[in-house]
């Protein structure tokens, strides 16, 4: 059966305990809502801690490394696809995940945000500041939506999902 | 649990009868076996049967689609990742199987074919006429493989994943 | 002799006549420095406005396109680079150019000036508004700049690509 | 004015003194054709003789490294553009080109050769050993050719370049 796929994504070793304690918590809910989480693959920061969070309570777990090999993954994801394409994997993310949850920023995940609202995907950020809020909505307000807490980035999600104003 | 991902390639609309009835078998058996089947995602020929085949047995069905949406992607795929990539998402599929089963050939198995021994990826190529034989061994001899029946290339694939001469 | 690449980037179908005016003095100027443009290939919008601003002044042009044939290529391309690979092709403009110019925002814009602030580019949003500027430099503000004239750009760009604190 | 875009192809590391002979001839003649020489950027091999031939000769030459930097390129050539796809940028060399020359063989090669003809560009095997000429053909004979020297090839690059039957 297809599974719904829900990236979720933030900064590696740059990333704040805040943000992964919430990365973790979204793997969680991701997994018990039966989706599935799609990361960077890699065990650095908010990466690894939604694929950690999903993998406890019994979800799938895939990640698509930058690079050409294994080295550096998270060991909580089941599928590790190498892709070898450097930060342009971050368009296989954008594209693959019917919806993204962001939790932090820099330059890698600002790139996916992009990539992923000129997909027209749905995106829920995550605690994000007003700075980061306003320049996505001035990119797509329609597919930008913002959380307080990982449980309300959920039920973001699920109406959304539900809505059926997504492409599966 | 990390899963052992197996690629199975070959032709699309061009596939004949006897390779998508391969293509199923070696899904079936890559499924019992306990390992992920990775395809290019479309419906079509090998990709397709060896999703169906996978999917009936219980197995995981993966598939990395060349185009940004899922238009045309296997209802046998579990997990439909839309690259947008092109004929370069067979750069991707190369680096993400642990091992490759071939099933037929045309231009762009061959080009997955090519990059998968680039990446010393193990191939087994099931029923492959001499000449294709014969240049892939002369491009590397040593990962390269040869099977006349589904269940023989099961065989091999269990051979080279268990002796550890592979990246996992 | 390796050639200096500046790209020149912004949105396609939906620019205003402002930024298209921008994008090919721009050109011109990047042209008469002895530098190559680089574009996202098409003709519409930044992209071609700044290949004919720097084709008319002698420059030299070239376009990594998103698909994999060239219909839609402006025709003062010189060297039309057809990649295949969607928006992913944003991340080998940012990789691939030396220093960006931005006119113009859009989701695709965003992506291509994370991926370069990724990749430690110098970039120089021009006429950007308040919000964009101060979400770029919240991702690293020691590659972002600012001009509010082509002038200043190139300027700028001088400045930079001659202080050596850049990768050539 | 659009340049045509020939690619030549071959062994980076690897590659014999004769292929590396041919490949610098090849360039040579391509530049003296006013076609522009791609190459996979890197100095080592058939790419580092292809765009020194070509630079001698007074020609154009474009390299798409697989790197994310540009450490390793050949210093010949103009255009020098870091894609950081790993292997994926033979898909973008076998779209770019307007046709290929292939000097000698390996993996890499193999997959750009296959998806050049999975792109139905014209390609010139230059002095090919038997298998590799019957392997290639049976995957589309119309687009592959055979030469016995770098002259024989450029004549048959002229010729369907001429005859329109490609795509520029």
């Amino acid at each position: 059966m297809r599974r719904i796929v829900i990236g979720v994504i933030g900064p590696g070793e740059g990333a704040g305990q805040k943000e992964m304690d919430d990365a973790a918590l979204i793997g969680e809910l991701v997994a018990k809502a039966g989706w599935a989480v799609l990361t960077g693959g890699r065990v650095a920061g908010v990466m690894g801690a939604a694929a950690k969070g999903a993998r406890a309570a019994g979800g799938l777990t895939i990640g698509l490394l930058p690079t050409p090999d294994t080295l550096g993954a998270s060991p909580a994801v089941d599928i590790v696809l190498a892709t070898g394409l450097g930060e342009a994997r971050n368009a296989v993310i954008a594209l693959s995940a019917n919806a993204c949850v962001v939790c932090g920023m820099n330059a890698g995940t600002a790139s996916e945000v992009a990539l992923a609202i000129r997909a027209k995907k749905p995106i829920v950020l995550l605690r994000a500041d007003e700075t980061t809020v306003k320049f996505f909505r001035s990119l797509d307000a329609d597919v930008v939506r913002v959380a307080m807490s990982a449980g309300e980035a959920i039920e973001q999600l699920r109406g959304v999902l539900m809505s059926g104003a997504h492409s599966l």
